[in-house]
């Protein structure tokens, strides 16, 4: 178990940023020891800080648990990652409160495309999304993990909703993908750049969408 | 040259589905043959077709041309990709034409959703989402793709401004974003099912978004 706390620690500025917090902890030196700083020149080497950047050694090096010992415990990249996302899962978020749809769907979006883009945890985050494009277990983890951030994040609506600002037709799972869904879809997907007015336009997007009834449970 | 075509045809069912147009050819046996007939059980097991589902020897051995001279040309499955994206993002591509926007993104979500899902292409087209995602070779040969592909998808857009449907400042480039993406999210990052209806339900909200102006040049 001391093991396994220590292991995962190493992912655990990444796995809380999907769909991403501040990290409250400050490691910057130990990440860029471990080689993940690397910015990337343009949207389309994002792909070169994945997968392949996360390694057994490089996790085990960092976490001071024997290489052997992450190997039979998680066999791979794959089930570490898979370890980490059902731990995070369950972890409460801090889901943003800003007082308007508006002002939390921006915020939300915000937090995606701010969390891929940090240089300390966006490598991680993306080896996570990686990961479940070619491994069965990651990618159960990784959808267990969205549920229960959707869920999590469903408040933003709700709370909309109490406000007067929505329509309670609206199905708040799917006004949280719409917001998020666009940066998704240029980080890794189509491969352009993401910055704050992409994430703005995105949650733009998804509250006219919302507005209009297009969004709603029954449609 | 003739090495070159035979073995990027075996891509070819795939490269071009990515936005996707139907298969013109019928190579189910072939493309069974292959190993790739591996119809998911539920959304998350998508992964397991992926990537590692497509190999240098499979593509040498359906392509009758021996693997070294793959390796010594292409490299590794990446490079494959990459070159493979790179032909395709010059052909010509059948964008929906329903005589209505709705229509139109609609016939576009599901060309998309369709795609995956078909057991013969939707794991090539997997693959080669996945190779960009830890290869930057691949990444920016799927950069280029997708620029190409959003730029004669905007001739829906562009159709429905000159009907009257939508206003001249939209931007024709971010509708079919807002179209395809919420797909796309599902499929590669949350890992849920999609289906006709998640399709039409990605059109409407874009549409909805556009009409409302969230999706303008000037946004």
């Amino acid at each position: 178990m001391r093991d396994r706390v220590a292991v995962l620690e190493q992912l655990g500025a990444a796995h809380r940023h999907l769909p991403l917090r501040p990290d409250p902890h400050e490691r910057h030196q130990q990440v860029r020891a471990g080689g993940f700083d690397q910015r990337p020149a343009c949207g389309a080497q994002v792909a070169d800080r994945g997968f392949t950047a996360l390694t057994v050694e490089g996790v085990a090096a960092r976490s001071g648990v024997h290489k052997t010992t992450v190997y039979r415990r998680w066999g791979n990249v794959a089930g570490l990652i898979a370890d980490a996302l059902e731990l995070a899962g369950g972890e409460p978020w801090p889901v943003p409160d800003t007082g308007t749809i508006e002002g939390d769907l921006r915020a939300l979006a915000r937090l995606v495309a701010d969390g891929f883009a940090d240089p300390r945890e966006g490598p991680v985050s993306t080896a996570f999304v990686s990961a479940a494009m070619h491994d069965a277990d990651a990618a159960r983890a990784l959808h267990a993990f969205f549920m229960a951030r959707h869920d999590q994040s469903s408040a933003i609506v709700t709370r909309a909703v109490a406000r007067g600002e929505l329509s309670a037709d609206v199905d708040p799972a799917e006004v949280v993908r719409a917001a998020v869904a666009p940066v998704y879809y240029r980080l890794f997907v189509s491969h352009e750049p993401v910055d704050a007015a992409v994430a703005d336009r995105a949650a733009g997007g998804a509250l006219a969408a919302a507005r209009a009834g297009a969004l709603n449970a029954s449609v």
